[in-house]
């Protein structure tokens, strides 16, 4: 069910099997297989995370859907098995050694500030990429994340062989244009004049034929999402058919300060079944070392899913098919076919 | 494209990036992410695979899918960007060290046994489980995959509190019990007569309250896909809701044979990103080892594809904007804007 303030002090009583912080590709796939597990799950999700902003996601079988239809189906499907879910921002975990307290701000005016408790924490709060900084911003929202790509895995298809403005944010991620010049030779590299170029990168861009320019971007040209120009803050102008950003990423892991987890570049490190260095925290998608896709951020809510029931389960007294039960079940089968009335689920 | 017997010497000619043996969840991914990365594919798919006996796939986001929309829409979804798709079945594989020669059964009647060939192989050939064997198998088909279910991942949820028949292909797969019953406790164990149950095993079947039956099945009860009991062949029954068939399953992997890749109790060791211990065959889904769920056969499909793309990626020679390019591009400027036209795509 979705939780609302009059729900507050019954949920908070109450000890989840896990809470979920973060309600994108990863965290509903790892609600939907918790909650079929009958573990009682929380996912809490502030809206507006980075597959909202994904307008097509192009390669995930067996069709393409927008972020929006993927956010919206899963979260229907993890309610409908019976998770929680609060439109919330985690602001901070603490574990106490048995629990981990997890604080979330409710509601940006008159916030309310719950504190729900679980035995496990899945982190699948992912990222945000950095986008240029431009006065106008409706301006790059226009574009980005429609043939503005900000992921060449996900959209390089989509360049092939098209004239390709190349945003970097640094001298190293330049280094993109070599990786994108698989699907297209066509590149122009933007630095926004925001960094120095060594003559090193000068040489090999020149040998490739990509040209540099060092100039602030005044704005995007186009019209209706797509994007067929670029405006520099002296007046000049090019044109191209694309553009791909690579302007590095913020990652949503303020709250998981204090848990000190192992990192590597920043990207949490996990074991296959996304179990952090914390024995009772797995990271999902875009938050842990690997590939950033969807089909990844699933599988691994579906692997941290099934470890947690694992360890829960061998953890928990065997259900038997006791006396009573089965005289329960006998009176049952005298009467109508039983449906799904035998006891209450197992859980929690 | 579809290939049909009119395209096998043209296609026979050619070395393909990667051939996939196996058009299910797994295969289907890869295939597609291949294909975005203009890399030349075959699928060769035999038809009626595990993902096509599934009715309905319930935890995959964002929204539960029959097997057979995931297998009809991953394939338009290859085929729309280019991906070569062969329905066959796939006999041998030859590994000459430059290439790998797939030879492929053609048609059931006046078969063709073309071979087709390529730098990776992608083995997605997934496995089957093992049904009983009554002798009106109809009566089999008319159950397995509805309530009568193969796997506990999967159903267990739709099982949970009601009546369920247990049909374990060994003693060893009586265990499945001591799992089953998190979901419930109402299990009743049928061996089919087949092979004896050790004292110990009696022990804890009876300790936990799980009756125990061992003699044939004569048939499965109920209707319309709905299995409400099972009849023995001394002519007594029983009434269940729901049953789960435990008795194994059978891989796919006869074509392998030969290339000696390294397995673990059947199933093939891979590395994260599905690579086998042949550096140029990667394993995806429910052949190789670890949880067989579709989200992560499509997982697998990402890192496989994405592995292989790199390293093709990195033996080539880049993509320049050479002289030639730069001006046949401005000549493109100068009429209309120029859409996929400036170049043949990259690949293979
Ligand atoms: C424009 C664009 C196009 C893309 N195209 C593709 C594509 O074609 N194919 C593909 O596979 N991938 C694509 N991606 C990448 C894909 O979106 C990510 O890999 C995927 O969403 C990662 O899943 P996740 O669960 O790790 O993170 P997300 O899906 O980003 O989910 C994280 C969630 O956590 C929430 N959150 C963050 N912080 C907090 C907090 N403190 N409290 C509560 N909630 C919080 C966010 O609102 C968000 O909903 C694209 C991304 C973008 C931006
Ligand atoms: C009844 C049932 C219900 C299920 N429910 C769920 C569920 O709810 N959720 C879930 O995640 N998973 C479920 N599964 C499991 C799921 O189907 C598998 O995990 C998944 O399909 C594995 O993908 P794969 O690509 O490895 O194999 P598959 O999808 O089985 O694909 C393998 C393909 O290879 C083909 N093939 C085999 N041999 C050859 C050959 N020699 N030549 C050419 N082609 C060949 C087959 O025809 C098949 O299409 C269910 C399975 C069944 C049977």
């Amino acid at each position: 069910m979705i939780l609302k303030r009059e729900h507050f002090d019954e949920k908070q009583a109450q000890l989840y099997d896990v809470i979920i912080a973060g309600g994108g590709a990863g965290g509903l796939s790892a609600a939907v297989y918790l909650a079929r597990y009958n573990l009682k799950v929380l996912v809490i999700e502030k809206g507006r995370g980075r597959s909202f902003w994904m307008q097509d996601l192009w390669n995930y079988v067996p069709r393409v859907v927008s972020g929006k239809e993927l956010i919206e189906g899963g979260k229907e499907m993890a309610l409908h098995y019976g998770a929680d879910w609060l439109n919330g921002f985690v602001e901070a975990v603490t574990d106490t050694g048995e629990e981990f307290q997890v604080r979330v701000k409710y509601r940006f005016k008159n916030s309310d500030y719950p504190v729900f408790r679980a035995k496990y924490l899945i982190a699948a709060t992912g990222l945000m990429d950095v986008l240029p900084q431009l006065e106008n911003m409706q301006n790059v929202y226009e574009y980005a994340g429609y043939n503005l790509h900000v992921c060449l895995i996900c959209d390089g298809y989509e360049m092939t062989n098209r004239r390709a403005a190349l945003i970097a944010g640094s001298e190293k991620a330049i280094n993109t244009a070599f990786v994108l010049n698989w699907f297209t030779p066509y590149i122009t590299v933007l630095t926004l004049g925001a960094y120095p170029v060594g003559d090193e990168m000068r040489a090999k861009l020149a040998d490739h034929g990509y040209p540099l320019i060092e100039k602030p971007i005044a704005r995007f040209l186009g019209k209706d999402h797509v994007m067929d120009g670029i405006e520099f803050a002296d007046g000049t102008s090019i044109k191209v058919d694309t553009g791909l950003i690579s302007m590095g990423s913020i990652r949503h892991d303020g709250y998981l300060k204090n848990l000190d987890l192992l990192t590597d570049g920043g990207d949490i490190v996990t074991e296959y079944d996304c179990r952090t260095s914390h024995p009772r925290v797995f990271a999902l998608g875009d938050l842990k070392k690997g590939l950033n896709q969807v089909s990844i951020a699933v599988a691994d809510g579906t692997l941290a899913a099934t470890a947690i029931w694992k360890e829960i389960r061998r953890a928990s007294a065997p259900r038997k098919w006791t006396a009573p039960l089965q005289e329960a079940a006998a009176r049952a089968e005298e009467s109508a076919r039983p449906e799904i009335s035998l006891g209450a689920p197992r859980g929690g």
